[in-house]
């Protein structure tokens, strides 16, 4: 159903809420639009007229400066105007219901909404129920999704690696509560790569996670053995008091990246992380700065991907 | 004393402090003006030049999300640059006056201040003391006007009825506390309706209202009766704790607006209300969300009418 | 080192980080700079677009709506496209450490930092650790420098007294704790005035001032006698509680600078104060507001004398 709903009656584009349901050309089509942008980025200008007369509103119902930074980076180099609007000090704290909200914005004509949410489905019910000019960009549903994330790591990837057939990719952390992972799974499926593990304690393993179209792994070394992708999630630190976790420490000795347990993946494998990072918890220091590290490529590239999505979603029409 | 200070030498609009003392020809160059920009919302770039290099001021001393959002948007889409100004977090908390704070603004070349304020008058005194050259735009003062919202609600009533002369409007609501139906009764009676009826309990009646202008009833049946546009008031919920009201199901089974006392109304009458609504409070969801009601045209209109406003009072010159 | 620093290869403006290492053919270059800038503040369309395309980010630490205020002004009048991080609500509170967020800006292709802090040397460590292709602008660090407000005071000076040589500058208040003050007496004396003096009880200046090439008094008429320049500081009543100083009104009776203080200065003395003024504790009104007051001036030069740093730290190239 989603994936209907994300596609206009031509096939393109129209809102981003989940890369299930996108076919490899879609994905592929993103990916090679981000490529001039990210190549515009270290010329003088880095703007172009494209979204001019355009308006773009973020409604972030989650705090998120990173994410709305490069949402919002994305649609001013595109040269759209940015409406930034904090839910939580805004009418919903009058009573009014999110339709309502929604309905005023579509009224002030909105072109597109960016869609940051703690419950899973948000962006969706946005998409929904908006207005059939509106374009809706998912940055981040609950545990559900965070589809323009998981893009840019496939772009981060596929600058290292050049294709995606052949590829081991393993993702490590908390794959149970991990709005990224699974977007990161349906991504690496879709585009074809060769095998996607996730290495976790079995606490953070989603029950039946092979359904997923994943190996798991509970142990780094033989999860790691073989792999050209390490993608690092984010340990929330709020679930060390849940009881689904040992101490930081423990974590860190069994699934923290070092650089020894890094040797247990091919030599030219590459390290991903959404960041923000938390040093010595989920991954060493010496490893998120080191040679094998693409992180900061990955937050150029969100720039990039985040200019593909929307100027794709917004050339559909209405 | 408004009038004069609202007027240049010309004639022409300077400030936009209150509806009080402007003409009928001034009223209606206004919704003229919005005409064309609200015919230029629903087109594909919806920007013009006539405010570039133009630097307006959001100076909101209450917040306000909504009302902050049309005017930032009205003022982008007139090509101006947007200098937001959250007052409780600036300058008057290190002990700077008002009066310090606008001097300062003045000197870094600010063109226009949209003024909100929880005190009665402020838009005017700072109208009365900023330097010759700027505009001041009053964008609610305490109980005493919210001229722009009233001239979004005279666009939309000419939008469905054509022509003022001859309506017979009832404003429905807390009366005595509204700045909101200060600011409608003044235009309807300057645009020149027929009749403008007041509906509210005795306690949320002015003393001598009838010298606003209107007639006061304290019955649905018989202040709905004939009339061709129906306005409600938001409910401020915290008078419920003062007195003045009974409780919220006793409001709304004498005042709430729903369908069944909309009959006694004309079969083509139209609602209205400033939003947000308390939906089950002062009026039923099927009602705002019905065929009569131009609630969303409300919201719309507030964009085109704040852009005809601000060009305007910037086009009188200094 | 900040000199080196602060220059790139053919000795052009880099980073703008402290007054301390300028040449005065430099500091004079920036004044020649901001006199067009000014000019242009008077006349309709206040925008250049000598910085379109270019993203510059106000990183402020501290909170200062003055300063960020006056910078995205500027920023915005050189048709640069402005990003506001307010820093307590980033990453950083999610554990992120300072360098890794610069990391992540840069990663985002942002062209300038503009650095406030409550630590002294910050701004450096940031324009240290940086990439090449980026300035740095200090807004304010600890009690170290804030080199932009001392270029707005010479700016103001020079528009008054049309050359640096052979004036007399009295500095008053808490040079102790002042950033605004090390910066303002560095510039005097580098652009050539003849004499600068330090007013301020005991408790509130440095050991061993005379080392920074100024003579210092505690007393307000021995110390304005013959002075052209009255520069005010900004009382931090916070020190009242610290045993620094005795009551308000014991400060206000020995250093506040009434009319009859003033006139012990030259008649035709200017007097500066860098904002937000404490009426009645620093200054009197009557002088704040008087014609030998230059403080509104002070204000408007802000925004030009930050146009032309910003426009020459950009055309350093990387």
């Amino acid at each position: 159903m989603t994936a209907k709903l994300q596609l206009n009656s031509d096939g393109k584009i129209k809102h981003f809420l989940s890369i299930e349901g996108f076919s490899r050309a879609i994905l592929t089509e993103i990916l090679d639009a981000a490529e001039s942008y990210s190549e515009m980025a270290t010329i003088s200008s880095k703007k172009v007229p494209l979204l001019r007369g355009k308006t773009i509103s973020n409604l972030f119902f989650e705090n998120s400066t990173r994410t709305r930074t490069t949402f919002e980076l994305a649609a001013t180099r595109l040269s759209a105007d940015v409406l930034n609007i904090n839910i939580s000090t805004s009418a919903t704290s009058k009573g009014e219901s999110l339709l309502d909200t929604i309905r005023n914005l579509e009224a002030m004509h909105i072109d597109m909404f960016v869609v940051r949410h703690a419950l899973s489905g948000a962006a969706q019910f946005i998409a929904e129920n908006c207005a059939p000019n509106i374009s809706v960009i998912n940055a981040g549903d609950g545990r559900h999704a965070h589809p323009t994330q998981a893009m840019l790591d496939m772009f981060t990837i596929r600058q290292h690696k050049k294709k995606f057939a052949g590829l081991v990719v393993a993702i490590v952390g908390d794959i149970l509560h991990s709005r990224v992972a699974r977007s990161q799974i349906q991504a690496l499926n879709i585009l074809g790569v060769n095998e996607v593990r996730v290495i976790a304690p079995k606490t953070l393993l989603p029950v039946n996670v092979e359904k997923l179209g994943v190996v798991p792994y509970q142990d780094m070394q033989q999860g790691l053995e073989g792999v050209d992708v390490v993608m690092m999630l984010r340990l929330q630190r709020e679930r060390m008091n849940s009881a689904l976790l040992p101490s930081e420490n423990e974590y860190f000795k069994c699934f923290g990246l070092t650089q020894e347990k890094l040797k247990f993946a091919r030599p030219d494998a590459i390290v991903m992380h959404p960041g923000p990072i938390n040093r010595g918890i989920e991954i060493e220091s010496s490893v998120a700065d080191g040679e094998q590290s693409v992180i900061l490529q990955q937050v150029s590239n969100g720039v990039a991907i985040r200019m593909a999505i929307m100027a794709l979603a917004m050339q559909s029409g209405g």
